[in-house]
C-alpha cells in the first residue's frame, strides 16, 4: 500500500473551506488522519460526526504538535492570533499554509512571529466558496476546477511549496502562483470591491424610507446581484482590514467612473452612456457564455 | 363558445415582451388574431413562422387600425416616434398600453401627443426579462409569479385600466397598481441602480491594464453580481435617459454611502464596516432565502 500524501493533516478552523478541504483529501485516499481544532466544540463535534475530522482538541498547541501538514481555515481577524499560538509548537519538517482571502497581511503575520520569512510557510488562497459557513455546508468537490492560488515567497522552500500545490490538486482545483501584491490587487478588483458593492447597495435600499415596498418590487436581476451581500459580515470585515491599501484603490476607482457616468446621465451626453454600457457587455459576454 | 378577451391584439416591437405576452395570452385561449408590427422584418417573419403572431404589418399604421388591444413594447428611445405614427390610427374604443420600464416618460409623451391624458391610455411595466432580447428569446411562461405594475392616471378609464389588468393577469402575473413618480422611484432603487453598478463594475475592471488577468480569477459571486452588465446597451442607455432625475438621486444615494463605507475602512473604523455588513446581510436574508 502506498503512503498518502499527508500522514497527519491538522486543520484550524474546520468550516467551509478547512472541512470540504479534508473531505477532499479523504476521498481522494491522501491523508492519514485529520485532526481539527476551532473555538466551537460544537463545530467541532459535527466535523467528527460527519466524518470530516477523526478527532479534534481544543488547544492549538497539542492539535499541531504532531502533524506534518497544519492548515490555517480561519477568518483573517483571527489569523494572527492563531498563528501566535500554533507556532511554536509545530513538529520538525511541518509544513505550514493558510486559505486567506487576502495574502498581504497574513505575510505580514508571519514575518512579525518569526522575525522573517520562514521556508517552511506557503501562503494559499483557494477562490472557492459559497455564502454558507460551518462545517455543515463543506462538501468535497468544493474545489472542482476552481482556482487555488499560491503565493510563495523567495524564502519558501521548494519541497513545501510543492507539497501544498499537490495537496490542493488532488481537491480537483487548478493551482497557480501569484505574487503577493498581485494576488491582492487582483482579488481587491473582482471579488472584494463587488462584495463591498453589493453590501452597500443593500444597506442604502434598506435604509429607505420606503424600503419594505422598494424591496416587494426586486426583480430577478436583483437577487443574483445582491447574493454575494448575504456573505458572512465578520470575514468580510476581516477581509476590509486586511486588504484595506488595494481595496481603497479599487473603490476610488469605481467611484470615479461611477460619478463619470452619473455626469453623462446629467448632462445628456447619450454618446457616453452607450459607450460605456457596451463595453462593459463585450467584455462581460467574452467572459462568461451565459 | 365564449369570446375571448381580445378580439384582435396589436404588439407593436415583437421582442422578448411584447412576445411572452402574445404567446400567453394564446396558449390562454384569450386572444383572437394578434397582429406585429416593428422594424425588422426578419424578426417579424420569425414570429410568424414561432406562432407568436399570425401575421405583421410593416407600416405602424396598417397594424394598429382594426385593433382592440395595442401594446408597445418598443425600447424606450423609440416609444415617443411609435406613440406619434400610430396615436391618429387607433380605432374608436381601442385600448393602448406599453410596457416601459420608466413610466413618467411615456405619460410625458402621451400627454405631448394628446395635449392632455387619453382615458384608453393604461400605462404599464411588466417586471420581468432575462438578459436575451428578440421573440426567438420569448415564452409564454415569462410572467408567471411576476410582478406588472399598471400605474392608470386620473383620467384613465376604469374600463380600460380593468381590461389590461386582466390581460396581464392571464398571463400568471400578479397585477398591482401604483402611481407614476413612485413607480419611477421604486424601480431606479431596484433595477436601474444595480445596472448601472454592474455596467461600472465591468467596465471599470475592463480598462485596468491587467484586465486579462484579473478577469481570470473572477470566480462565481462575480459571475452572478455582473450577469445583467450582459442586457441590452440600447435598452438601458433608453431607461437612463428617460428616468434621469430619479436614477441620479439613487446614484447618488448609493455614492454617498460607499464614500462612507471607504472611509470607514480608511480610519480603521471596524465597527461601522461590521455593522453595514450586518444590516446588509440581514436586509438580503430577510428578502430571499437562499
Amino acid at each position: 500500500m502506498t503512503q498518502p500524501l499527508i500522514q497527519r493533516l491538522c486543520i484550524i478552523g474546520v468550516g467551509l473551506i478547512g472541512g470540504s478541504l479534508a473531505r477532499a483529501l479523504r476521498e481522494a485516499g491522501e491523508v492519514g488522519e485529520v485532526i481539527g481544532c476551532g473555538r466551537g466544540e460544537d463545530n467541532l463535534r459535527a466535523a467528527v460526526r460527519l466524518g470530516v475530522i477523526d478527532r479534534y482538541e481544543t488547544d492549538p498547541a497539542c492539535a499541531v504538535c504532531a502533524a506534518d501538514v497544519v492548515v490555517v481555515a480561519v477568518p483573517l481577524g483571527a489569523m494572527a492570533a492563531v498563528l501566535r499560538s500554533i507556532v511554536p509548537h509545530l513538529a520538525a519538517g511541518a509544513i505550514l499554509t493558510d486559505v486567506g482571502s487576502a495574502k498581504g497581511s497574513v505575510v505580514a503575520d508571519i514575518e512579525r512571529i518569526y522575525g522573517q520569512i520562514p521556508p517552511h510557510f506557503v501562503p494559499g488562497h483557494p477562490i472557492a466558496g459559497t455564502e454558507q459557513s460551518g462545517v455543515e455546508a463543506s462538501f468535497a468537490t468544493l474545489f472542482q476546477r476552481r482556482r487555488v492560488i499560491l503565493t510563495p515567497l523567495a524564502e519558501t522552500a521548494a519541497a513545501a511549496h510543492q507539497l501544498i500545490r499537490r495537496m490542493w490538486e488532488l481537491t480537483g482545483a487548478e493551482v497557480v502562483d501569484m505574487g503577493v501584491r498581485h494576488h491582492d490587487a487582483v482579488l481587491a478588483a473582482t471579488s472584494h470591491l463587488p462584495h463591498m458593492l453589493a453590501y452597500t447597495l443593500v444597506d442604502t435600499l434598506a435604509r429607505l424610507d420606503d424600503r419594505a415596498e422598494v424591496f416587494r418590487y426586486a426583480a430577478g436581476g436583483f437577487r443574483d446581484f445582491t447574493r454575494i451581500a448575504s456573505s458572512d459580515p465578520v470575514m468580510w470585515h476581516d477581509i476590509c482590514v486586511a486588504n484595506r491599501e488595494q481595496l481603497l484603490e479599487m473603490i476610488a476607482l469605481f467611484s470615479a467612473d461611477l460619478a463619470q457616468l452619473a455626469e453623462a446621465i446629467r448632462s445628456d451626453d447619450r454618446a457616453a452612456i452607450l459607450a460605456t454600457f457596451q463595453r462593459a457587455k463585450r467584455a462581460r459576454d467574452n467572459l462568461y457564455l451565459d
